[in-house]
């Protein structure tokens, strides 16, 4: 891990750090040490590792709970370059939107495609971050594209303590979500324009976790509303905060 | 309104009270004027205004949002005196525990009983606290027989401001939550063995307020999870708290 730039403003360290050429960023209480629990925030599709909502989720769990947030650009995403299958997926959901066919299933097959890639890069930067010193429980936050990522990290191997994930569904998700054993906050759009409710739902039951709570909210897709924030805080603090 | 004791404990506030006849208990707190919002809780079945759940609740509510909070006994139950009718659903539905029975058909007619008997009291407990000093927003909590007493007394007259209902569903009660646009917060046991998740889903699909939020947790129609009372606080703190 290197780490290429730290600042500091509102009680939150900020240090931007790249793991085998990616690039990530960890937030962490100002003037105490990098250590004890974590939680990863993998962003949604079109997004990048400082959009708005990342910061939002990250600042609230550091000054909330004192715990270090981290975030990486998935594949294709942010600064990384992007591969002609990026582009192919890209175009074709563009046009999908353009035209007013129903993009959800291409954008299913492409959130799938970013999970693949994107589990291994996580599994490095959470050994990376162990390095560094936070060696305690990790808690992993992301919805939509970030909720099939988490989905699929939770799945492989058992390097997460809770995980909020959420705004998606399907078959093969449920598939996964049936080795996850992990408390689950999911949270899912009532009116979600994209993800079939019963797909949400479905998915939600498949967890195999003994503590899961669904928080569905009235909305579409992007309506995800703030005080979710706020819930997901005390989530992370009553799993990951020991006492 | 005849206040008949007033104790005060852990810097809570509580006053024994009867209106008409109705035994109830108002919680506020100490050393403070009775004034601003009020939360009403009204307690499930079997239940009565001081069982340790609704104390639970009442002193989150006092002490950690700063609201005053009122509890009655229903038609029926605590130190009321039980009708014919009454005494014929509780052996009727005993029968059906003992026996093995589905008991949901039974408990569900005997709650749209005691929430028809329970609506007008509600709102003679409002009018009398409104009386006392409590005259901002009205917020209610209750769940399965209070979640059915909750949703008649949202429907019938616009008194309420915002209401955390749940463990219920079915047909008529869709209906009257469909006059219904208050923010709800709506609680669901996905393995519920009383009330069919189908129903209770289709009962959130069925209220009218734009601002709703359904959190469904694992586990069965008693084991609603404790940080649920957490999260009930800051949703009142959101609609009844000004600013």
């Amino acid at each position: 891990m290197r780490i290429s730039s730290e600042t500091t403003s509102d009680g939150v360290s900020e240090r931007h750090f790249t793991v085998d050429d990616i690039p990530g960023v960890l937030w962490s209480p100002a003037g105490a040490a990098v250590a004890g629990p974590l939680v990863l925030v993998a962003h949604g599709g079109g997004q990048h590792k400082t959009a708005p909502g990342v910061v939002a989720r990250a600042r609230r769990y550091v000054t909330g709970c004192g715990l270090a947030v981290a975030a990486i650009d998935a594949p294709g995403h942010g600064e990384r370059s992007r591969t002609q299958e990026d582009e192919e997926f890209s175009a074709a959901i563009r046009q999908r939107f353009a035209s007013g066919e129903p993009a959800w299933p291409l954008i299913s097959r492409y959130n799938a495609v970013v999970a693949r890639r994107a589990v291994p890069e996580w599994q490095a930067t959470i050994a990376a971050l162990r390095d560094l010193g936070l060696d305690g429980p990790a808690g992993f936050s992301g919805l939509s594209m970030g909720g099939v990522t988490g989905i699929a990290l939770a799945a492989a191997r058992p390097l997460l303590t809770a995980a909020v994930l959420g705004l998606t569904g399907g078959d093969e998700l449920a598939e996964a979500a049936a080795r996850i054993t992990i408390p689950v906050e999911f949270l899912l759009q009532w009116d979600d324009e994209h993800v079939p409710r019963e797909d949400g739902l479905a998915l939600f039951g498949a967890f195999a976790s003994r503590d899961k709570t669904l928080h569905a909210n009235a909305g579409r897709h992007l309506d995800v509303p703030r005080f979710e924030v706020d819930s997901s805080a005390m989530f992370f603090a009553r799993h990951l905060r020991a006492g």
